[in-house]
């Protein structure tokens, strides 16, 4: 049974950093902590002692960096996979955490658990669909259709495609697999190669951000064009840098030039491109609501 | 009530020309017709006399040429809405064809109409997830996810995303839009307009079908990657024709450069990039589709 008043767990791990927390059926943080992310074993553990020395969750929810492994019915499910990250590939994180703590644990990716959680709470509640874009070391999107994440056959992984390249960008690319896709050219990786510094550091008027307003609309705009999600919401370390959206509103609108005429894609950009409703904390909620909505619906399951 | 041994109608709307066909509930057609796409008037007449001279339908289902209204509550549903088809701006199709026949009408995009189709009776029968992409005289796809076909907030409309150009190729795009959008690259009319000559009569080592093959690999990457399908089916005048899937296929792979590990997208791409199973009447057997299930839910929402 699920206690209304019992708490469940959130975890996003990232390249960087792992945020864990301990939230109720509601999405209100009890305890939120950043761990910074080292090998596996020494991560995972201080995940499990956050949860301890709290109260235990009722069911943990991990929204993972990729790629991992999500199905229930292999042996290596919640895995992380082929990573380029060593130290974590074929890491065991959700069994590990599962048998550790002895509570239910979800696993998804981080991109649908953000998308996840913006539909649960922020930016996209309660809308038919949604797009969950991160723009930040990696780019990818998460899909909320009908109310529940879309995985499709394989996985969307919309980093990928390709896009035509701005006149005078002579930079190869920065993607291993496929040089100047989206990502290759637009990743925080990417700007850091072609100026010789953290992107972090530019400010607003670099030419950086046009730059990376023009790439990242053209992957906004196929995404638009493919799903037609409800709304698009532009998460990651780029993505909700100040400017950024205000720039790509611009560019994805004059990339549109109007012909569907519609005014989601015109003059109420602004409803439809917008910042997460829960700003960096929609991977930890997501994953918090994942955890939530797997619990509700096992013992619902329990109960037919 | 619906009658098991009753007939179904579908009816696919072209740009040149009309298809109609009755078919039984299992799809099999008892008779078909084409007719030229002249005035609505004269069409849409002709459309219902083949109706009436054969048994008349339980239902009839319409798949038609865009942009089209959707919405059961708007006053122009039904309606062929801003063509460049001068004579078919503002055409009441639906409504008209209802009340000539006297039997409830389905009005979807003849893409929509065409994956549905596939999904029932054709080569993405009863897969969670399929793509219905056409490349003829425009470029579009449509989507069927859960067995339903996808809408979105406004409309997929895939044919105008950006994609690189290919190296060498100067000519701006056919697309009034959008220039040098998919569409504007790849579509009949930008061969025809690059090569001074109709595609249909280009031979198969014509240098069109390998730029052909190259931009719409781009498309059908980018459509992988946002949504993923179970199963991408090509169509279209283009699509369909020889040798033009066989180099879709090596291009589609190469573009994935095995990223994803996934055999889908590399030594079994034969199974996921197929032809229609339905040949050309993917569109009027969709159409068909629609009406028989519209009808049964309708039957089914009565029963309730």
């Amino acid at each position: 049974m699920t206690d209304p008043a019992g708490l469940f767990g959130g975890v996003e791990t990232g390249g960087t950093t792992c945020v864990c927390a301990l939230a109720n059926a509601a999405g209100e943080i009890a305890a939120r902590c950043e761990i910074p992310t080292a090998d596996p074993q020494t991560t995972l553990t201080e995940i499990a002692a956050f949860f301890r020395d709290h109260d235990l969750p009722q069911a943990v929810g991990i929204g993972s960096f990729g790629p991992i492994e999500l199905d229930r019915q292999s042996p290596s499910w919640g895995h992380v996979t082929t990573t380029p990250k060593l130290q974590w590939r074929d890491a065991n994180v959700a069994p590990w955490l599962r048998d550790e703590l002895g509570v239910p644990v979800v696993f998804d990716h981080d991109v649908a658990a953000a998308a996840y959680g913006e539909y649960t709470w922020g930016a996209g509640r309660g809308l038919p669909s949604l797009a969950y874009l991160t723009v930040g070391t990696g780019i990818g999107a998460g899909l909320v259709l009908d109310g529940r994440v879309w995985y499709g056959a394989v996985l969307p992984e919309v980093g990928h495609i390709r896009i035509p390249r701005v006149a005078g960008d002579t930079y190869e690319g920065s993607c291993p697999s496929h040089g100047d896709c989206w990502e290759g050219l637009a990743c925080g990786p990417a700007l850091a190669a072609r100026y010789g510094s953290d992107p972090a550091g530019l400010p607003p008027e670099h030419p950086a951000w046009e730059l990376e307003a023009q790439y990242t609309a053209a992957g906004i705009l196929a995404i638009s064009l493919v799903v037609s999600p409800h709304r698009l919401i532009v998460g990651g370390g780029i993505g909700r840098r100040e400017g950024v959206l205000l720039r790509l509103r611009e560019r994805v609108r004059e990339l549109f030039n109007d012909y569907l005429h519609n005014p989601m894609y015109n003059e109420e950009i602004d409803t439809y491109l917008v910042p997460p409703g829960l700003g960096a904390d929609a991977g930890v909620l997501g994953a918090v609501a994942l955890a939530r909505d797997h619990l509700q619906q096992a013992t619902k399951g329990r109960a037919d």
